[in-house]
């Protein structure tokens, strides 16, 4: 299916379900509201699912890696080589996002969508979707051609129709990639209008001058490529990276199937702008699982009407603070499928 | 064992396991620093439990029931007779602790502190340590006798080790009672010197007038009562709860053992103000889960130097944040246990 026909698929939220969960909720036994931001996001993943209880079993979380050129402009605190080596090391089963992963229940499906350097393993749950050995410089051109773009979108769409078929009921995002920050700020740049010093973190932890480095590339490659704010494709190929392509698919994908998205912190926001850019009405779809510490994450979440549910000063990405979302989701679900009613327990109700 | 000699067991945090942790987490395959609140809870349970690698298998919520005098001012927008039917509620696994208990895998424990009216059940599992029945009206003088205050912390007390001596290794607090958000603001005037118009809230949903003849009582108790700041067993007698003495217990028994307590909202806060005031050095296991939505919570946990993990405006109780935050803090210990280090995994660290 092409992209163009997954984004006529995506419907708004199903308002009527939506009442419904929210007049359920005002029988539970307990003051209306007193479970805050679990009770709205009972009755958002109703509207969602189409469904006035929803239930989630079945969690994936899809972690994505890429590379990235701009990593010469001296931008990162770790070398390129860290990105395959996560990447056996989530197979393995040693990564933060396995720990929290099996900690919720959910299982991390990984996928290398352009990873510079082989991954030497044989392992086939590795899904090898890789577009390019990683993207070019964006500090000098555009990261990658158009048509790398539309692939990593339509690869994101393949992958999460697919575990939707097999039965996910809510997907996290996830990402790996060196260097990802700097075009996920970049993205961040050209929706938000900001100047990349307002917008750029320290990432995995690089100093002043790395920081100093990471803005210069940043305006540079805005400067030299113009990217488009009106045309999302344009943005991701001038200063984006597979992975944040393949995300934004995963995004446009699960939507169009009325399954919800658990995004993760800085990296999985970038893409969410990207995905919103191409398919507005996906964002009703979207959770913003935490406020990640990286600076200008708030802005971008601003943007696009999400407030996280998280606030713990994470900043790993992996999908490590969607599988902490995802838990809340559960929660929320459990509350509205679990509780009972006044009536149900004998309880009176407020005088 | 006297409350003297509980105190005087109290320990401070085990400092050299603290590093131990610290270390650790500085040598696994992620940027340092990077799971933020996680890392730092990860650290705090080692120095609570003495184990460098802290883990929470068997855990335990103890929601606590009492009645209040102070209800006659028409300070709660529901009626008294909820108290005793919540507690049916928590034992048939309806109410809203329930559903989150199970899905965190908790055991809830239910007491019966001093529900005014009668109980009617043969379960068991309910543990009854009736105080008396329902406090006295604290706006016209002391809601208990010292012996009834002293002996509300003995029970609680002897509730947390007994469910110590049998495996728990973190324990949740939670409260039901009907008005109890009126002696929780009380208690926090007096230890925080602040107006009841500032720390007073609208409970499970009181409107302006009820909010003003809560204020009011407020007034009229700290006034008649003149509570001494300096005695947390005075405070807790003159203006406090039978269930809140209880959970000031649990927090000076679990810590007395090394025992991790997870501090649910607004009413467990006052809890633990009291707690603290008897005894300082319980305030290192003391964990805040949330934020309350309730007004003058935050006020409370400044106070006591607590930093909530979440805050997803809930004002519910029950020890339903407690739960979410206890889940936060398996996470954090499986964070320190599973993850891979760097040279485990043939990860290159920073450059």
């Amino acid at each position: 299916m092409s992209l163009e026909e997954v984004i006529t698929e995506i419907q708004p939220l199903d308002t009527a379900v939506m009442q419904s969960a929210r007049e359920r909720q005002a029988q539970l036994t307990k003051p209306a509201g007193s479970l805050g931001r679990l009770e709205e996001l009972s009755i958002q993943l109703a509207g969602i699912t189409g469904k006035p209880i929803p239930f989630i079993k079945n969690k994936v979380i899809i972690t994505m890696a890429g590379d990235h050129g701009v990593v010469a402009e001296g931008i990162s605190a770790y070398p390129q080589e860290v990105t395959p080596q996560m990447v056996l090391n989530f197979l393995a089963g040693g990564a933060a996002i396995n720990v929290l992963a099996r900690h919720i229940g959910a299982r991390v499906v990984v996928v290398d969508m352009g990873v510079a350097n082989d991954i030497p393993t044989t392992d086939e749950r590795l899904i090898r979707r890789r577009v390019s050995a990683g993207t070019k410089n964006l500090a000098q051109g555009p990261a990658m051609t158009r048509a790398q773009a539309e692939e990593s979108i339509q690869s994101g769409i393949e992958i999460a129709l697919a575990e939707i078929s097999t039965g996910a009921d809510i997907i996290g995002t996830g990402d790996m990639g060196i260097g990802n920050t700097t075009p996920s700020a970049a993205i961040a740049c050209v929706f938000l209008n900001h100047h990349p010093k307002n917008v750029a973190g320290r990432g995995t932890g690089v100093d002043d001058e790395g920081l100093n480095r990471k803005i210069s590339a940043i305006e540079r490659g805005l400067a030299v490529n113009k990217p488009n704010a009106n045309d999302g494709m344009d943005v991701l190929m001038k200063v984006g990276g597979f992975e944040i392509g393949g995300l934004a698919g995963v995004m446009i994908g699960a939507a169009s199937k009325r399954v919800p998205v658990m995004v993760d912190g800085f990296i999985s926001t970038a893409a969410a702008m990207i995905a919103v850019s191409l398919a507005p009405g996906c964002r009703d779809y979207l959770i913003s699982a935490h406020r990640s510490k990286e600076h200008g994450h708030s802005l971008m979440l601003d943007c696009l009407g999400l407030k996280p549910l998280l606030d713990l000063d994470m900043r790993l990405g992996e999908g490590t603070g969607a599988a902490l979302g995802i838990s809340m989701a559960d929660a929320a679900c459990k509350i509205l499928s679990e509780m009972a009613t006044f009536g149900e327990a004998g309880v009176s109700n407020k005088e």
